[in-house]
């Protein structure tokens, strides 16, 4: 295992000063175009050099008819070619001295018998001249914190705390949108595509040490190397959660898998083996994955699987103690002094059991802080799960009926919803507990929002909030049981 | 069974024309002046008359000291008291005539010993005045078509085909935000609380007669009339599907319920037997209860479950086979005429299996209109599966580079999306077979926001996608099962 990120591989990859570009042009729509682009909206502060036959400037960048005529040798090439010419643009990076290339470029092994053929060839070309490569048939890299994104899309967003090491490149760069609004962003994703040389484990291991990755993201089509996988895997996970969603399990997975990236998957019941000895944690589906990399990136760790349920509507209330059972947790009933601290705060039409149901409340303050503060110390209580319904309708017309002016509404009641998520923020410092929100709402609603900013992750609904309050659980006992050997 | 929504004692409570309205003040913070306020806001066109003891107008309407007062007897009473005047309100609805009485107070059987002696008043009272009672503990009732909405909720959105009969009042009233940027909405939403009278199978049938229901939504704690609910439930399949989440199976679920409307839950196995045999359809949660009332609603049934998957990204095309598989369907491989056909339309890079993967497609018009035909045309193909990803941002850089004016970029992307998403519907009137999206997009993303506007329902995640597409398989097979019998 490498001690810090300069010792992988991909380190120059992830953050490279310097990248001779082959496959942008003048023609904006073309892929490669595109992904030079993407570098540029980021703001790149190394140096760029387009690798181009005709052109004397791309994009505005002086161009170079070949690689061998750069002033200097790059830290990285990046590839968007037609498949023919990529072994030609390599060896002539080879000759220059570039220790490192992506190619982008598909048509290989993916492709069939042909492609195995031209694939073979770069992986000799880059034995020879000692170069490593990454994919071919990938999407590149994106590394928000070094200003860097060789993606297709451009980045938005901030840098965050997840690292994806992924055999497909869509789940990276059309993932910069789905994240934003949830406060989430990529430490650094890489995409390996056909693994031709540096793989999926390489990629891991670059993230178990990196600074800024709290979580690690596998996307899985098959594992190339499955000792090392294990191995890796099961030293990583004694300080960093790995969460991996495997698609090659089912029939049509495999199929899909191999067109895409030449992967030979295997069954399975192999896979669930495989993760449980290495203390990965499986995701079933690709909303999953980025659910418990969320929680587990945002959450201290639950002491067990004990959740209790605050809500003020009981059908979401019951949905969600349900939803808690199905993914294995307990609600636990509650101790005598919490049930008397409770009593004043739940009107009679409510419920103090467990989930605790406030129906209409008076003191609408008191549900981000008096009440879950009862709940949190509770001894029986491992996490908290509670339901946020921002009434936004009912504050503005409430307000309009106390003769609050048309433009002052909006801010008033972003200052509420900021003062509520700050409460319950606070709560999260005074008791090192997991709180976990569920909700209905747009991601983009206001008051999930203010939630998001403050750290507190709010699901999108009851079940998936249970299975990623299981995965923290699944985590902890994973740390347990590693912790006494 | 009734014929007409008119034989359905439900129907004054969901077109009523006349309400005596129990509870709403000059306080607006109270419940039920938000309830009162969400029926003026909708613009109701009946007469409305508060009841308060003191004031002289409601809400700027005149205001009565008792309902026997009033100046005809109306239709309907809607009654937000405090739990211990509501027998007495009752009683004197009675002596007025008023024949429908909906109860929103709770504080009854939900609550415990004393709160089940009190119900057992109310349904005496109303038993000896012939009154039929909706709640006690519910929300009331939506019907936007009538420009009704008695629930807390301010109602959003437009009346659509969903109809909902629901044990919790939150998942009509707070699900009008949801369901609205999906292009969805109810056809009725009725709330029938803790069913000391009225009850789900009442709701059910009102809403099988309902000319705007095309689909029913069923959350259910308990079936308190298991055998009219079956009996009922296997007539309406015929013409109409059902969808139902219960949460009572497990044991926090159950007691969950108790504490919610008093419901004595049974186990999952014994519902999972009734629903089978009523023919209705179970969602695993209510994402997926509103997702399968979505693609039944909207689309064409199935002849079969053979999906074919259209992508230009290869991860998404994966983990949506992988979804596809793990929800019985199957992927079915082309005929000859159609990789004929194909061949010309994807690139070396992509791939002509199933899932048709198009990768960098150099007409992006043909994603929309030449290749889905042709998939379309595929005999073996019984629905669509189709990736959709909404390069926005991409598309305003590359206009950017052609010189496109800001301010008329909306514009054009909005014609950009809008097109696409009419051919995609001009395929749906060509070939009368389901053609369902997914897409990792925000809902409100102007492309979803296109394809939900033109009838195509584009789900969160091909997981989400697959279970609703095996659901209309589903459904397929229970009408194909009753036409024979």
């Amino acid at each position: 295992m490498i001690k810090t990120i300069k010792d992988s591989p991909l380190y120059p990859m992830v953050y490279p000063d310097s990248i001779a570009f082959f496959g942008a042009s003048n023609r904006f729509t073309s892929m490669g175009s595109n992904q030079l682009n993407s570098l540029l909206d980021m703001g790149f502060e190394g140096k760029i050099y387009p690798v181009h036959p005709k052109e004397k400037t791309v994009q505005g960048l002086v161009a170079y008819k070949s690689v061998l005529e750069l002033p200097e040798v790059p830290d990285l090439a990046v590839m968007v070619l037609p498949t023919h010419v990529v072994p030609q643009a390599l060896e002539e990076c080879g000759q220059k001295g570039v220790a490192r290339v992506i190619i982008v470029t598909g048509g290989f092994k993916e492709a069939g018998k042909n492609g195995r053929v031209l694939e073979k060839q770069l992986v000799d070309i880059a034995r020879r001249f000692g170069i490593r490569l990454l994919g071919p048939n990938c999407i590149g890299v994106a590394n928000p914190r070094h200003r860097y994104n060789v993606t297709f899309i451009p980045f938005v967003g901030r840098p965050g705390f997840i690292g994806m090491s992924s055999q497909s490149g869509s789940f990276i760069t059309q993932m910069f949108d789905y994240l934003s609004p949830l406060g989430l962003g990529f430490s650094a994703g890489i995409s390996v595509g056909n693994e031709a040389d540096l793989d999926i484990v390489d990629g891991m291991e670059y993230l178990a040490a990196c600074p800024h990755t709290r979580v690690i993201a596998l996307y899985i089509e098959t594992i190339r190397r499955g000792k090392a996988f294990i191995e890796a895997a099961r030293e990583i996970v004694r300080h960093k959660p790995i969460v991996a969603l495997y698609v090659g399990g089912s029939e049509a997975g495999k199929r899909a898998g191999l067109s895409h990236t030449g992967a030979l998957a295997g069954p399975d019941g192999l896979y669930n083996g495989v993760f449980r000895q290495s203390g990965v944690i499986r995701a079933a589906s690709i909303s999953e994955l980025f659910d418990f990399c969320w929680v587990l990136g945002a959450s201290h760790l639950p002491h067990g699987n004990r959740v209790v349920v605050q809500t003020h509507s009981g059908g979401p209330g019951a949905a969600a103690a349900d939803a808690c059972s199905r993914a294995g947790l307990k609600l636990p009933e509650f101790s005598p002094q919490t049930l008397e601290k409770l009593a004043s705060y739940v009107p009679h039409t409510g419920s103090v059991n467990n989930p605790v149901d406030l129906t209409f409340t008076k003191n609408p303050r008191d549900f981000f802080d008096a009440i879950p503060r009862i709940l949190l110390e509770e001894p029986a209580a491992d996490m908290l799960l509670v339901y946020f319904m921002a009434p936004q309708k009912v504050i503005e017309r409430n307000m309009k009926g106390m003769g609050v002016p048309e433009d002052q509404m909006a801010g008033l009641i972003d200052k509420v919803f900021c003062d509520q998520a700050a409460g319950i923020a606070q709560l999260l410092q005074d008791y090192q507990k997991p709180i976990i929100g569920f909700s209905f709402h747009e991601r983009t609603n206001p008051m999930l929002q203010q939630l998001h900013q403050q750290g507190i992750p709010a699901l999108p609904s009851p079940e998936r909030a249970a299975r990623a309050m299981a995965a923290m659980a699944g985590y902890a006992r994973v740390r347990a049981k590693m912790d006494k050997h």
